[in-house]
């Protein structure tokens, strides 16, 4: 297999995601973004199904090593980059027109197995990232000691993803649950004595 | 116009959304399910868009009576019920089917402005109901005084709409955000007194 190429092709097959939605992603959209056919695409990736289960492969390693990338030296710090990186829409952050098509997807995951997988999977990762923070920062003392991670993770995850759903769907900026966010990490998680900002 | 017969209609068309899901609904399957004809539709509600906006606001009322209905005495005993009634599958909650119609609805709502401003409508009653919820539970010392009614409102609506994609989409079962919820209103948002179960 030529790498490049089928770089190629998952490159165009997320501009065409993005740039169609996709309920109406066809593999000619791919084939015109990737600038090569639609035999090379069969060649590479097989169905539409097959092409787009190695893209959210892609995206997924790519957003691990996103937030593996993120920098912190404290869980606090490391906790409040994330959801940053989650919440708060820069240059880095995958454009508004990739979370609707993102959206599209999960709506379509009850009806289809290996979208589903990815989309566990690239929740568990998160799960996990938040709880290993939140951990460590139990550990170091610089969180509250009667916070439980994994419920606490499980409630930030919930929420991001709440907040997903809400501004693609109702036009909500995600912006303000970061906010609160930032408030009930201060407020509830963190140690009094290394809470910045008053109860 | 015959209400009994626009009724039926609606019924019908619920019924159609939770067998086929919303991408794949036809006119056809809400004329089967309701015991009418196509005609008879196109009569009472115009085309499948509008037909579909009707049933939202039809569905919309209903959320809104169910909620209004949920009794509590006290602020924390009306914000446990109404967790309870959006988290918690029983024979009163919507069915999975539904939830699962109803995410591809939001899906879909980016690109069409009747649904969206139907659902932000809906997202705005519950964060409303919340919002006063902790605001009489602010006002009457039951909840802590330090509480902001409207972020802790925006939090957990949040929250919901978030378990409820994960539901759908990941088949996460919403029950353990409920249990992580109530524990979240126990130890942040009830005055110190208030709280029944340990911090």
């Amino acid at each position: 297999m030529e790498d490049g190429h089928a770089t190629d092709i998952l490159d165009g097959t997320y501009r065409a995601l993005c740039q169609h939605g996709y309920a109406d992603l066809t593999l000619r959209d791919v084939a015109a973004e990737a600038d090569t056919s639609k035999a090379s695409i069969h060649y590479h990736y097989g169905c539409k199904d097959q092409l787009f289960v190695a893209l959210l492969d892609s995206l997924a390693d790519q957003c691990t090593e996103r937030v593996a990338a993120i920098d912190g030296e404290t869980p606090r710090d490391r906790l409040f980059a994330t959801l940053e990186a989650l919440l708060v829409d820069d240059d880095d952050a995958p454009p508004r027109a990739f979370r609707t098509a993102m959206l599209e997807v999960t709506a379509q995951a009850p009806y289809d197995e290996a979208i589903r997988e990815r989309l566990v999977d690239l929740d568990e990762f998160l799960f996990a990232e938040f709880r290993a923070i939140i951990e460590a920062g139990v550990a170091e003392g610089q969180f509250d000691e009667r916070v439980d991670p994994s419920r606490a993770a499980e409630f930030i995850t919930t929420a991001v993803t709440g907040a997903h759903t809400r501004e693609v769907g109702l036009d909500r900026a995600p912006d303000r649950l970061h906010a609160t966010m930032l408030r009930y990490a201060e407020r509830h998680l963190l140690a009094a004595d290394a809470a910045e900002v008053a109860p």
